[in-house]
């Protein structure tokens, strides 16, 4: 085959992703390696193929690693000829990875757990600097709205991370329409994933059923501006964590078996912050995450003190003894 | 008629919308007067007649404004009507105001305007305490989603505030279905206002087509979680606008034509604090609200500074100059 042939075309695709890629590994240190995971689907397709290209134009190494969850039968050879397309686009090395997925909770939540796992354990086995992720833009608006269905407070509409830890999502800000058209045009073949039209999972049915009905109704954009809504309550949630975390130094004291918290610092807070604080000093103390219900009610041994009496929440006795919230394990 | 049948049969629904009543008004002074805004229709009415229930309970005079937009043929009858059905629930004074709206922008906003201004105008020739508003929970969740499409930022998924100035939304928590409820089971027959099944209004759209969808998707209780959502995300915000109001005292040198911010103080804040504290200087001293795109580029004159010329936004030019931002008319 003539090296011309061999060549990917440079769409504007195929260049929307390969800049989204770049602009992720720009500080990742020269020879160092970063890991594509991949499905096979032409999401994570788009980003390894952009991801070797990148790689090696930045002195970068650029390998991948596939997850078989062995869920569906003939799973095993997806893997394979995911590997082997990976292999083709030059990433090294390739690891394919088979876990167990547990039969407890959601199906959703176990593959997911049990995939993030096996990434960050590969990451570790071959000390790389990063795992890219191929989570797209239509992707976060997904999660946005489940989240924001599921009304469990503003962390449920912050979406993904765009970096969270050795995990990156180049993609975050990319179409999917992008990624499709990214693998039509290097005329690489994505993997069909039978659960990706099952509706029987919640997020499908958000995908071809909610999203378009609010495109229609709203005008267009909705992705879009689902997404930039939660890039800029991150931003609102990091800063606010960023207050809590400064002011429970001050207002914290340790004792025997639990910690207390000073009212009048308490009191002087805006309740946002007021809440974290105590939600902070709780998980910190007894590995334990309170609802807002729950530091709802908490709050009010400050906001409404009247002599009432001990709260109980699950492990931990929360009483107001003077001007301060004492907290114990109970 | 025997006084047995003019007394309003008290079940759930008239129930849960006097206590809400009362919960909001809980604070007005003895022999102070609150006014309803009465449309005519199920939610206002439902308002209307509870409100004048409790407030003889609790010694307070009650009466309504209702504001005739004329938009529609026979609106100052519907107008009238409602004004009538005021009466004879007690209401004292009934008010029936006409306004002009005008013809620019949407319409919907342009009613918006000059109803508020209507109900303030006539809050103050009263002397009234707080205007009630009879939004309910549903109106919430649809002005929250509406927001979240427009993804105009944070701001937008806050829906309406339950307190602000004179206005309270004691419904805010109610759904839809107890307020027409209620009517029904006072025998009070509101008004249909033919706008609100006129699907050329977005809203009437995300009420018909776009909520019922999420909720057959999402399997219910989405308004309630997208009000929910609404209340946190209030609180974070006005948390946040607390902090940058503290700061910005001290950050903050107002000079001859402008002011100038340190940068050493927007530096040591996190992202959503430094555009906040941006703003609200540039709201304070040159009555101008910067967009996102204005406020992160002015942002990068403190996070990305090399020597950059200076911004220019409507009427206003930032220049950094050595350890602070300069902000002069332009």
């Amino acid at each position: 085959m003539p090296e011309s042939d061999r060549r990917p075309r440079l769409t504007p695709a195929v260049a929307d992703v390969r800049r989204a890629v770049r602009e992720a590994i720009d500080d990742v240190p020269e020879g160092a390696l970063v890991l594509v995971a991949l499905s096979g689907g032409p999401d994570s397709l788009a980003l390894a193929a952009a991801a070797a290209f990148e790689a090696e134009r930045a002195g970068v190494r650029a390998g991948a690693v596939v997850v078989d969850h062995g869920l569906q039968p003939g799973s095993g050879d997806a893997a394979e000829r995911a590997a082997a397309q990976a292999r083709a686009l030059g990433l090294d090395p390739v690891r394919v990875v088979p876990v167990q997925v547990s039969p407890e909770g959601s199906p959703e939540a176990a593959a997911r757990q049990a995939r993030y796992a096996a990434l960050l354990q590969v990451r570790k086995q071959e000390g790389a600097a990063a795992v890219l992720l191929g989570h797209t833009l239509d992707d976060q608006a997904e999660t946005v709205l489940l989240g924001l269905a599921r009304g469990s407070g503003p962390e449920s509409l912050w979406g993904m991370h765009p970096r969270i830890g050795f995990l990156r999502r180049p993609l975050l800000q990319v179409r999917r329409a992008t990624t499709h058209q990214a693998c039509r045009d290097l005329g690489v073949e994505p993997w069909h994933d039978p659960h990706n039209d099952d509706d029987r999972f919640l997020r499908v049915r958000v995908r071809h059923q909610v999203l378009p009905k609010l495109d229609e109704v709203l005008g267009g954009g909705v992705a879009l501006a689902l997404t930039r809504t939660a890039d800029t309550l991150r931003e609102d949630a990091e800063a606010l964590a960023h207050f809590a975390q400064e002011q429970v130094v001050d207002l914290v004291e340790h004792a025997e078996g639990g910690l207390s918290l000073d009212v009048g610092g308490l009191e002087s807070n805006p309740p946002a912050l007021r809440q974290r604080i105590i939600r902070l000093a709780v998980q910190s103390e007894f590995h334990t995450a309170l609802s807002r219900q729950q530091t709802l009610e908490v709050s009010r041994l400050v906001t409404d003190w009247h002599g009432q009496g001990p709260i109980h929440l699950p492990g931990i006795r929360v009483t107001r003894e003077g001007r301060r919230l004492v907290f114990v394990a109970a």
